[in-house]
């Protein structure tokens, strides 16, 4: 990958800043491959961060979560608002590329320039999906984006960190997502703002929904703000308006007595700390002494003479804070 | 949680190496909960692990892995063999506590000191199921288990990290598991060294057993192990005899020509790594100077003044190597 020349981002962040399509394209490109090139074209766009309203998607494989992204993009859009798209696409973690053969969707959207959907590979790395999100909404949020919506693939440990790059988190299940107690155990109960039981046509909706309202009514029930259960079938439609409403209604409350300022507050501080132990973490590991170390306590480890916990503890040992710095 | 006295180790280790299920148990609740007492169990038993045989099971959630891992126990055992299982509990990231409820499994092993069942929280941390599958493993390891199983839950970024833990690893799919280009691209494909098509008496079944199969072939073709599919249906027990075959085939295969060993290698490598990062950063962040600086940085961020990267970078050059170390 060719290294760029400061100047031809100066020119990239002008075409960006007069709403050019392709340039944020770019530089969504440039924010996906991360590295030091990234960092810096974060590091311009911060100022200009922080208007959009976030709603994250998520849940399980198969729930339908692209339809019903689809689905609101439409209605927002048709609210007048401009929409990004932020979707996840599996991933191996042995490959790294994105295969985005099954992502050609919203035809709706062909030609309209006030929807951008971007397409992005989960790496392997522990970076997980949620930060890089977060990253490529900076863009699209200060390319402009009124709403962007936040999709993400599965639930792993790390999807529901799409909570603190959120400012809405709508969990969708399906009535028969495996069987109720496995999602109700899942950790996207914690997460849910806005809760869809969509595919809502298929045998046992109503109960499932029904459940899972008195689940949430239990839990939230009393408190500033229950997330309400809202039954869609995002194929033909169905239960989307009052979907797209509860999203709007959550963004309502959040914005009254300065919730989103502590959400958002939250949601960054979680950035800085990962974003530190990554640079901490690559620091210690592209240090010549600790790389030459590791070669060597290794073998002492393979020959069985050393535990793996005792390398640990040998090589990171080796870590000093400079207080002065 | 009260701090043991290092004497009663002494004690539990040696009523461990008597073989009394009790201790074995009680030493996994140590590893479990992590820290220092952990570390200390795992360093002292680390010279007894390495003899048993890692087996993983992976795949999408309501693929029937539970039913086929107990098939598998059945099997092994009737052959002989002593097994241990450690189980993943899906967990909130928040809550942290594993709910065992349906976990209430393996009847058949009830009074079978043979059969040795653990589930365990899936933490939120970043460490994720596999390290701390691997560090359960190596207590059963120790233990004398000839056989253990490992069951993942759900398809996130950690879980194929199972793949450098176990020896073997299985991946279930179902003919349905969503679309198969989903399945298929979902980096299961990369770790599988045999392929269970779980729930064979549903549609489509042999049609995507085939698919699977040719699609193994194309990428593994010629070389010296071409995964597996074996079509199961584990309530029956249908193709679970086979499928406990071809894992031990593959056993057998890695046994040759030193490849188990090449294998345990870079997963021990791996995991010191992921030790060693983990102490990295717990020195960085419990640093009272990194903690101190991180308040008055985070303010900067949060008045716009200062870039999450920017930030992280000058929270993270303090970082130092003492190469006397």
């Amino acid at each position: 990958m060719s290294r760029r020349h400061p100047k031809s981002y100066e020119d990239l962040l002008e075409r960006f800043r007069r709403g050019e399509t392709l340039a944020a394209s770019r530089l969504m490109s440039i924010v996906e491959r991360r590295g030091d090139e990234a960092e810096e074209i974060l590091d311009r766009l911060f100022p200009d961060v922080g208007r959009a309203h976030r709603i994250g998607v998520t849940g399980g494989t198969g729930g339908g979560k692209s339809t019903l992204v689809n689905a609101l993009t439409r209605i927002f859009r048709a609210a007048g608002n401009t929409v990004g798209v932020v979707a996840e696409d599996p991933t191996s973690p042995f490959s790294g590329g994105a295969i985005l053969g099954d992502r050609i969707r919203m035809t709706h959207a062909v030609g309209d320039e006030g929807v951008f959907v971007r397409s992005v590979a989960s790496r392997g790395s522990e970076t997980g999906f949620s930060v890089l999100a977060g990253e490529l909404s900076d863009v699209l949020d200060a390319f402009g984006r009124d709403v962007i919506l936040l999709e993400t693939t599965g639930v792993g440990q790390l999807e529901t960190g799409i909570r603190f790059v959120a400012d809405t988190t709508v969990v969708v299940f399906t009535p028969e997502a495996g069987d109720e107690v496995q999602s109700l155990k899942s950790g996207l109960m914690e997460i849910g703002d806005v809760f869809a039981v969509n595919k809502a046509d298929r045998p046992h909706a109503d109960r499932f929904a029904k459940h899972l309202r008195s689940t949430l009514e239990m839990r939230y029930g009393g408190g500033d703000w229950t997330p309400p259960v809202v039954k869609t079938a995002a194929h033909d439609e169905t239960g989307v308006d009052a979907l797209s409403e509860a999203v709007s209604r959550h963004r309502s409350y959040l914005s009254s007595d300065g919730r989103l300022a502590v959400r958002r507050r939250e949601g960054l501080e979680r950035r800085i700390r990962a974003i530190a132990t990554e640079k901490a973490a690559g620091l210690f590991w592209g240090n010549p002494y600790i790389r030459a170390r590791f070669d060597g306590i290794f073998e002492e480890v393979a020959a069985g003479a050393l535990s793996p916990y005792a390398a640990a503890r040998r090589l990171a040992g080796a870590i000093r804070i400079d207080e002065s710095s």
